[in-house]
């Protein structure tokens, strides 16, 4: 059983501006949350309909675990489903950048990205293909959104996230940026360096002007079809995808 | 300004029981309405709020154009911010499926794909690489679905869906399957023949045992991270662009 307070709080941070008040988010069903409390993130509490699974339990000694209603966890869950386990999660420190943690990989760097569902799977991506760093601009989607930890399906625990102003720090990286424009080279016959930077930009806007400046070299996905454009989300994964092929 | 039965009508196309018994469906978004006057399909309707742009009056002369209120689109919108512009469209009789329409060129297969996001977006990736067949298992969900057509950005109104038993119809094909498996062979090493077929299964469960047995080469995308599988939609991009690399 919740209490007002409870449901109240929980609802509260699917705003950013009140995770933002409380430093804390929800991560949603059995996957995310295991991941995160194998993280090093702080799991204040979880909260399950069903009878808990021992993986959970094993690894809960420290963790208040409450069962609560199916009717409660309808009301506090952002999910059209709303699952089994949810878990109250505290928001680490925003991690400093330092330009010396990108020397010799590959990292994303994202324009403006704004769709919750986009950057999650760009986070569960680059996970995917190792790369441990997402530079975002300010004005990218919050990470702990829930529809974002949702679609990062625990990747999130694992890859580092920034928010800076990207005209200040791409420059300090010293690193090759390919970015993506639709009047770029082949990216098939394009040679990635050993370590740089993939940049992609807003959904509807692609990369703004003064960040295009940054770019070494401009990159497109060839394509035999009409549609104009591909989603942000596939075209950072074929990036992703065609860099590991020349590099493994 | 909507009545009560056009507002109960637009609202019920959300579900596919509704589809089906009306054989209409809506589209949400200037640049998907606009695709879809420019395609073969049908349109009843087309509402909006602003005034009509140029490029969408040329095309309406057929058709009927109606501004209805910001308060009737956000009811009958399935959007959380609705859109300028939607259309009411009659849904095409199921395509014949003829065996002979897939030679010589590559189709995505799906087992069992769910989430109507990721079946959008597997439509327009398949469209981008001028792909213009995607087999679905008779589970897929509905194309018509208001979140895969938004998801499609368009790419609906170009590439063929058929619904289907996959046990009974991919031998037919004579295609070879490449199929994604956690344990196939290392993608960026296969060789990809002139034609076949991109096979993917479902977001939880994978392809389906009965379905696995038509492999003819399972395929996996190597990673060098921790997570334990790509998002469908992406590791069908993977495929797509690396046999667009191979042949182009």
């Amino acid at each position: 059983m919740l209490s007002k307070s409870q449901i109240s709080l929980l609802k509260s941070l699917q705003h950013k501006k009140f995770r933002k008040v409380h430093g804390l988010f929800v991560a949603e069903g059995y996957k995310s949350v295991v991941e995160f409390i194998n993280s090093g993130y702080f799991v204040e509490e979880v909260y399950h309909t069903i009878p808990i699974a021992p993986k959970l339990l094993n690894l809960s000694a420290k963790i208040n675990i409450k069962e609560i209603s199916l009717n409660d966890m309808a009301k506090v869950s952002s999910l059209t489903t709303p699952p089994d386990v949810i878990a109250l999660i505290r928001i680490p420190q925003a991690p400093v950048f330092d330009a010396q943690l990108l020397k010799n990989q590959y990292a994303v760097a994202l324009d403006g990205v704004q769709d919750p569902g986009n950057m999650g799977t760009i986070i569960r991506t680059a996970d995917w293909f190792g790369m441990k760093h997402i530079i975002c601009s300010d004005d990218c989607v919050d990470v702990y959104n829930p529809k974002v930890v949702q679609a990062t399906m625990g990747s999130l625990s694992r890859v580092q996230v920034y928010y800076t102003d990207l005209a200040k720090t791409l420059p300090l990286l010293q690193l090759p940026v390919y970015g993506a424009l639709l009047n770029g080279q082949n990216i098939y016959t394009t040679t990635f360096a050993p370590a740089g930077l993939i940049l992609m930009g807003n959904e509807g806007n692609g990369i703004r002007p003064e960040i295009q400046r940054l770019i070494s070299t401009a990159v497109t996905i060839p394509g035999g079809g009409e549609t104009e454009s591909l989603n942000v989300s596939i075209a950072t994964a074929i990036f992703c995808s065609e860099v590991f092929r020349q590099r493994f």
